[in-house]
């Protein structure tokens, strides 16, 4: 109970933080237990290695962020006003990171993918899969909006899909660059034409 | 000489080839003076830290990268060709690292500013120049791509630009997390559809 109790989850809360601001190579377990006040000890009692303690932070990250995009996507509005609400919050996300902090952090799904895809196979897939899961959220969306006649037919498809996730996160990586989050106040224009939407659409 | 006279080269070499692969936090000093066959006392003869260092490995990345791009967008051919010939080339650098290695190493310069950005400010600041240089150089392309009346006025713009490099880069982030340079092969026809070029086009 008490500490012991939520030792693990202070571990995923204490490498969540580290890992969004600082990536995953420079951080050690020590580091990680010492910001969660947990024993190195107690470490490999919940997590058999940092790449497994990875996974999980990779799968509450998600878990958060799938509620977002879930909650945007399922709302009662046309098709195309459901994915520019999605592709604001995330843009809102950065914005806010940035008040909170100073700092625009990124994506951590897209940090962690170019930073260790080609060393860290466990992670690696479990990105693959959340990144796929958004591309088919992303296509599902175009397709109802292709029903609605609100982009052409031929291009609710997974390849567009996974066009407007690739053009999301190439702007989140200039917004984490520059430091600025008004780098993405162009993303849903540059998206519309990608989807093939009329101009001045949604 | 001999020796001497190539360990600050050797050096570059060494750690560009680790940090393509592993990125940079994870590399030490001595591990790079290990792979250059160099002391560890003469790397603070040539840089004064690894950040130093590593503004010097994305500056011989760019160097070398800069030219393909440069070459192929002064080809005597319409302006849209240029463009096409130069995202070919770049996927076709993740399909020869994936041939010789076995690996998608992505764009050292992708991954550097979602790895580091926050961190190192030196490298920080190259990075954000050497990507506006890119969107400056895609710029001037559509400029000349407008004036032969292949894309829409409107859309020679920096921001259409940086919107064709951010789909660039999101693209070799997914080519990297699959190990699949074959995700490259859609990135003409959303590129098309970005400059507002007609469908079919080059």
């Amino acid at each position: 109970m008490g500490r012991t109790s939520t030792a693990r989850e202070r571990l995923l809360d204490a490498a969540g933080d580290l890992m969004r601001s600082r990536g995953y190579s420079s951080l050690g377990v020590a580091e990680i237990c010492a910001r969660a006040e947990v024993k190195k000890g107690s470490f490999y009692h919940f997590f058999e290695s940092k790449q497994a303690l990875t996974v999980e932070v990779v799968d509450a990250y998600w878990q958060g962020e799938r509620t977002c995009w879930t909650d945007e996507l399922a709302r009662s509005a046309p098709a195309l006003d459901r994915l520019r609400r999605l592709l604001d919050a995330m843009a809102a996300v950065q914005r806010r990171t940035k008040e909170a902090s100073g700092t625009v952090d990124g994506c951590l799904l897209g940090n962690l993918a170019l930073e260790l895809s080609t060393q860290e196979p466990g992670v690696r897939a479990r990105l693959e899969e959340i990144f796929d899961e958004q591309i088919e959220l992303v296509a599902a969306v175009l397709a109802e909006a292709a029903a609605e006649g609100a982009v052409p037919a031929e291009r609710a498809t997974v390849a567009t899909a996974r066009a407007v996730v690739a053009q999301l996160e190439g702007m989140v990586l200039f917004a984490k660059l520059k430091n600025d989050p008004g780098v993405m106040d162009d993303l849903w224009p540059h998206t519309l034409r990608l989807v093939g939407a009329a101009a001045g659409q949604a």
